[in-house]
């Protein structure tokens, strides 16, 4: 059994297979249902692929969203059309006015050995939005600022980031999964 | 040929259906893509309903969305999930503390009889959000309030809003194109 990391971002299939060597990446163009819960959205990207690939492989799903307080939780996963809309800057402008600066960066992982079964596996940091503090091309790290940490995430070293990365901890988590089963 | 306009909205289809006798409703659980381009939305809906559907009938699918000034245009075809999150209360609240009332209502229909061409149709009504005049169980109604108009889409007898509806401006332009193809 191959396990496939479903994504088109190196960056983020490198921060994943460092933690997991096993795996490999697999680049589909799944279509992204309009939904707010992400579990939903992973689900529904699974059941596409299985649908397009062979049974007898594995699938990694992931998706990783900003949850603003001031918003009631949103964009979550409809932070791609807050960023395109937006950008960084507008982001950071509506978060002032509104007055709540409070956010959460949240990973939540989909894996799945058939489209029946999707074991789910999250991490979040909580987190503060700030003016942007750099270059604004790398999504919304130049605006978050996790709570504890002086620098945003943009300002971070890979592996500085990596440490606190909501993303670590639910790749941990399923690495727990797979080495247990 | 039939017409089938593909909505599991009782009022919608009613008031489609009065200033077009000749179509008939279809109740398809069509999945919505996560899009801010309503246009796209329209056509992997339309594109489903044809997988569905034995061809040589026609589709309408409608889109109706808000669009905010003080937001560069979101929330869109993303209202549903303002809703939810905010309801009517939590998008004035929003509006109001970013300082721009500005809005407009637009709804886009798209006609199609075969998958490969749609004909798109569109009606828009500018207008101010404003404090919820009422009750708060018919989408945002309460809170637009249309140039001109004394009175929020809530406030409105029916009739009085068909006037002015974006509804029924993109609903002449489908009729218009029917009567003469």
């Amino acid at each position: 059994m191959k396990i496939y990391f479903i994504t088109g971002n190196k960056n983020k299939f490198a921060e994943v297979k460092h933690m997991l060597p096993e795996i490999e990446q697999l680049e589909l163009d799944l279509e992204e249902i309009q939904e707010f819960d992400a579990h939903k959205v992973i689900q529904a990207k699974i059941q596409e692929a299985f649908k397009h690939h062979k049974s007898g492989d594995a699938f990694i799903i992931e998706d990783t969203s900003l949850y603003l307080d001031g918003l009631n939780g949103l964009p979550g996963p409809l932070i791609k059309w807050f960023m395109q809309r937006l950008k960084v800057e507008g982001i950071f402008d509506i978060v002032e006015k509104i007055g709540n600066f409070g956010a959460e960066a949240k990973t939540i992982i989909g894996y799945a050995e058939s489209p029946e079964k999707i074991h789910f596996f999250e991490g979040s940091v909580k987190g503060k939005i700030v003016p942007p503090s750099g270059p604004t091309n790398f999504g919304w790290d130049p605006i978050f600022k996790p709570i504890g940490s002086e620098k945003t995430f943009q300002q971070m070293a890979k592996e500085e980031k990596n440490v606190m990365s909501m993303r670590r901890i639910a790749v941990e988590k399923l690495k727990e999964f797979l080495e247990k089963s």
